[in-house]
């Protein structure tokens, strides 16, 4: 019996799928990458369907990688030659929502969003919320440490996982962390897979942490600015403040040019950067009047202030856009640097610089409140990987943020696209510890190999 | 040259201690274990120090055992026979203070309170405040992963910590984390460190975040119950209409009775259980003003609300004498079980039948809001160590708390005291995985040993 055969015997022909065509589209994530040719994708239903492909896996040295939705930014999920590609997607199911205790277990298939609905429907929400959580699984923010827009005020994935179940390289299942808040027991073994991606286990599910839903419909302002350093300026301003947004971007005058040609959003000649913000606060409205005034005294040009939910959606959907108008534009090499806060306006300016210095488009989006830049490098369509233009200026902006105390990834994760820089931020010790952890969970080195670390 | 001259010779003669009386000091913490003696006491004034220390020891295979102020209530700290106890609390430097980025670099001998005052000072604080945040240190609360009072709204320690510097058991060093609040390259070290218990390496500095500190005055409750299980509900109630409080305390009658009778606080006959209950929130009276009201409709007996920082204090320090009225009672074994949030009225019940079947004193302290509960074994002063039935009962509070779906230990970590029960929390699988990663960090075996796995 050929190793596939096997492995179609342990599960079921059904979810066994090897037509090249197929096994094609379950090969790629976001990026450009050209992935490598899997040996089948393997549809698991269930955790002991994860649990047969590691055994085989195991037996026959065959590496796994393991995919969510592939909305990744990093090439986290891109096959690698002759893998079985193990997607989670089926594995959708809550199976438990307790607001008692304020939690979820779910599978890793679950759509982030459609967690979040579910948690609302008894007052609670999933707070992490990254761009994509219309389309991304659980399962895929967890392995690469999700971010979103809220996470300035209620944190990223990590901080609202309490407890995972995993498959291990062999097949073995263990039980990470607890139902509980706190809890020191043994090392955190939870916190070491959140952000592994994939290359440690295959987490089967997830007791994740809901929190209570604001009141009240979240204020919103948008404000309008001339400069990028006024913009920044008004962002500290803001935090200095204590006004605690739920929610507070930055986009570039490049970004809004973008959104402007494609949907009008009347965009003023003058304008260099746009800042978002809203509170969820009990006292909202108050608060966003707060920080529309400090967006007014630190240089806005001008500041809207939503009185309906209609108005909120406009001006969230301004942020939402930003991505699918930087597409239109060419290419996009998404980037991810993140900041001390103070030093958002130097990162950005730099951003510029490099961008003018090279030649190269570089439309920017930030979660501004987290110090956390998306330098999006645009380039031609007709290319099939960025030239070399972009990959000298994505280097710059990389040790540019390393310099200001940053790091390469705030919430994309290191996939195949940032391992080359890894060793500028980890240094070659914690390179050599990364790598005796592997070997600790994967001596065979089959989980997602090439990726990460 | 003996293994202590060299040790003296790489430091310096008054930072190595030797003489046993000035040792047996250093080798205990707040438990009742015996300590077994050490060669050497080191006083450590820097990284350098820690370093010359770790060299000595791999080149030696001689033990070390950090050591912060010794508070600890597990054994963590416990000195081992032969081994060298490295005290870090000579190393007290806050390094930098950031308000722009709202961070602080501390080294770990900085008494927690010390850095959380350094921090109002610009506006801000530091959140976690273990209930011997005057004494304990910042080093001694990574090490364990501290709670504390406020952690109901704050989180714990691991929440507040950004980055560490870290001399590794062969005295290299890394840095883990960033200065950054979101961060995704390579593995959580960090986190990983956090509430390993000095079993990984040696924290000389961290990066800690900071945040708002509120702009008044928090507002406070006492409710008296006649009934734990009412008091209980009216936590689930708080937590329920989202009142999101800042501490949120339950006292147990024994602890009350302990209490009063030390101090007089006015206990009424009836009162089976108190809450302590605080909101820092801008509108904060109006949600003080709102617990109150759950408390009445969940039965409170009397609901005391107050209207100064006087009287805030008066209700406050009726927590923080709890232990030390403890203590009046006898020896005490600190437990310290974590269980879901919905689960907290039967623990309650279950440790009173206990105690009542094992004809043991227990008197019960929880962090209400986080199911986080201190049941204190209290035993004759006379005896070095607990006796059989406070083991037994012990044994019994442990395994119910697992079945609830709870821990062994919420903030307080394994230390020496729970290592016995460790295996039935972790399982088999999970605890050849925690040895894997203490030999790819340690692999002579020398930090710690015996501790935490």
């Amino acid at each position: 019996m050929t190793a596939i055969a096997e492995l179609v015997a342990a599960l079921a022909p059904e979810k066994v799928l090897t037509d090249p065509d197929v096994t094609d589209t379950y090969s790629r994530d976001q990026t450009f990458v050209e992935p490598g040719r899997p040996l089948a994708v393997v549809l698991a239903h269930s955790r002991d369907d994860v649990v047969a492909v590691m055994r085989w896996a195991t037996a026959h040295r065959v590496p796994v990688v393991p995919r969510g939705a592939g909305t990744g930014l990093a090439g986290g999920a891109t096959a690698v030659e002759g893998c079985v590609v193990l997607a989670l997607h089926k594995m959708a199911a809550v199976r438990e929502l307790s607001p008692d205790d304020e939690i979820a277990v779910v599978e890793p298939g679950v759509i982030t969003a459609d967690l979040d609905r579910a948690a609302r429907e008894h007052g609670l929400m999933y707070a992490p919320d990254p761009s994509s959580y219309e389309i991304s699984t659980i399962g895929g923010n967890l392995a690469t440490n999700a971010g979103g827009l809220r996470c300035v005020k209620y944190g990223v994935t990590r901080d609202s996982a309490l407890g995972l179940e995993v498959v291990l390289a062999d097949g073995r299942v263990i039980d990470t962390g607890r139902r509980t808040v706190k809890g020191v027991t043994g090392y955190d073994l939870t916190g070491l897979f959140v952000g592994s991606e994939g290359t440690l286990g295959v987490i089967t599910a997830a007791t994740v942490r809901l929190r209570r839903a604001p009141s009240v419909s979240p204020a919103t302002i948008g404000a309008e600015f001339a400069s990028l350093r006024d913009a920044a300026a008004a962002v500290s301003a803001i935090i200095a403040a204590g006004c605690q947004p739920s929610l507070l971007e930055m986009l570039d005058r490049t970004t809004l040019k973008a959104i402007d040609d494609w949907r009008n959003i009347g965009l003023a000649d003058s304008t260099r950067a746009m800042l978002i913000a809203q509170s969820d606060a009990a006292d909202g409205a108050a608060v966003s009047a707060r920080m529309a005034e400090l967006c007014t005294a630190n240089g806005a040009s001008f500041v809207a202030v939503s009185s309906s939910a209609r108005e909120t959606e406009e001006l969230i959907g301004i942020r939402r856009m930003a991505y699918r108008a930087q597409e239109r534009l060419g290419k996009c090499l998404v980037e991810d640097v993140c900041v001390p806060r103070s030093a958002l306006p130097y990162m950005i300016e730099k951003i510029e610089a490099i961008a003018a210095g090279h030649g190269v488009l570089i439309s920017t989006v930030a979660h501004a409140g987290d110090g956390n830049l998306h330098p999006v490098f645009i380039f031609d369509r007709a290319l099939a990987e960025p030239p070399a233009a972009v990959w000298t200026a994505a280097d710059e902006v990389f040790r540019e943020a390393l310099g200001m105390g940053g790091t390469l990834t705030g919430e994309h994760g290191v996939g195949l696209l940032k391992r080359r820089w890894l060793s500028l931020e980890t240094g070659p010790v914690t390179e050599e510890l990364h790598h005796g952890i592997k070997q600790v969970f994967d001596p065979l080195g089959i989980l997602n190999p090439g990726k990460a670390i």
